[in-house]
């Protein structure tokens, strides 16, 4: 992990997103690529994150594309990555880089271990993001200093994930390895899971009854970063949710549980044992604070 | 409510925590007393915020203070400001207005309606505050723009109840009228459960088994905005609990049975049900951003 990373001529990137045009505006700064080419669909963002000049050109024509890159990273949704796999492993030239963003890792890793190529596929997953979505809201500095989880399988090329990692160290990333099934069940603890808790309790507001309005003019900070999440792409997080269900519901699961506890205990008056959760969960939740 | 409010010469502040400290920098810039007192236990904080210029002068005798007061305000936490006010009440002089800042309201309401006074109390919460505790991390304009709930009872004084939202007002904040026990099943919504669902959710990452130096490495800024709560002082929020533990009960639960339907949906492959509620908390949560 610790190679450096060597600037390449030519950086594909396809879906420019939120992440994908800050994987350009990142690379442009640390001038990690001489050219930047955003491909997509006809109707996708790449001609006017062109317009703007956040990559150098656009295209429509994804395997011609990735044919003239040395490093393609996916950054469409999960299943779109899955989708456009076989087509890019099977255009990219000898030795291509090929890694994405997906916030799930299992199915996209095996969906890419079944192809042959003459390139290599590395899945990774920075772990950066908001609530925000589109190339106009991409940074130079998304991800500085963000977790960026590279998944290797067994499959995968040790050569290719350690230039997967070195790649996002030079993004400003701090780059850690996972294996791909380890990786969805420890992000559906730390990201997937605390994205549909914000939507539980959006939607349990929502069923309240209570007029929005009146709950907007009482609702604070709390209110507003406890479920700032909820407010996160459908198109983005519906397919996280079904590539990770089990490990998400049963992570689900597990919050609903210490919220019957937490119920209970109240009802009962139980209020010492109410305080132990309340205090542990505390202590752990200043750790993350003070380890991050 | 459109009544201005008339600058006084003391202004009594009991407990210099967050809040108090708060009420005495917004009280001093926007020049609403001429004197401003803390008050506290022998080992309180307020002489450490007289020595840091926060406020003018600091005492331990709290009958001695109140009496001197034009204005009270009750900062403490929330069975503090309820073993504190038969004092106060007894010890104001004619006409001085006691306020507070706690959280619940039906159970202060109800205390402060049955002594006799020549004050006269009335009940408030500015919805302002912040993970951190203490006088140090208090701000001049930490009520700007944020909700203050006043809670009049059928005993309150209305004179009183309209200087004590001219009183929030003046500080910055939105002053609104709603009665106490309505203020706790409101709050319960949209304070205390997205407190205690923060509280559930770190303690379900707690629970997993997972190395927390582990967790920490791979968290975003989304764990920690939904958890960020969690780090609330439990001296404030335990008591919280404990006087609104029905609302706060139906409201934790509501979060629950989403939560438990969201799990269900994902492992019977619902889908579209899923995307759903997905929809409707995101419409929701939108709604509490442009209205808020």
């Amino acid at each position: 992990m610790a190679k450096d990373f060597t600037p390449v001529s030519t950086l594909a990137i396809v879906g420019v997103g939120l992440l994908g045009g800050s994987v350009a505006l990142a690379s442009r700064r640390r001038e990690l690529a001489q050219r930047i080419i955003a491909v997509g669909r006809p109707e996708g963002s790449q001609h006017a994150a062109a317009g703007a000049g956040i990559v150098d050109e656009a295209s429509n024509d994804l395997a011609a594309t990735v044919s003239r890159a040395d490093i393609v990273v996916l950054c469409t949704p999960v299943e779109r990555i899955i989708t456009d796999l076989p087509v890019v492993m099977e255009a990219v030239r000898e030795g291509t880089l090929v890694t994405d963003v997906g916030s799930t890792k299992a199915t996209i890793v095996s969906a890419a271990d079944v192809l042959a190529s003459r390139g290599f596929f590395v899945g990774s997953h920075p772990m950066a993001g908001s609530e925000k979505n589109g190339w106009s809201h991409a940074t130079a500095n998304l991800f500085e200093g963000a977790p960026a989880i590279v998944t290797p399988s067994e499959q995968t090329n040790p050569d290719a994930a350690a230039r997967c990692a070195a790649f996002w160290r030079a993004l400003g990333a701090r780059p850690q390895f996972l294996g791909p099934t380890r990786h969805d069940e420890l992000v559906a603890l730390v990201s997937h899971a605390p994205h549909f808790v914000a939507v539980a309790l959006a939607e349990s507001l929502r069923r309240s009854g209570e007029d929005p309005e009146l709950l907007a003019r009482l609702s604070g900070p709390g209110l507003r970063d406890t479920t700032r999440v909820a407010m996160g792409s459908p198109e983005m997080w519906l397919p996280i949710a079904r590539h990770n269900a089990r490990a998400l519901a049963d992570a689900l699961d597990a919050t609903s549980n210490v919220l019957e506890e937490l119920s209970r205990l109240l009802r009962e008056e139980k209020h010492d044992q109410f305080a132990e959760v309340v205090e542990s969960a505390r202590s752990l939740r200043q750790r993350l604070q003070r380890e991050g």
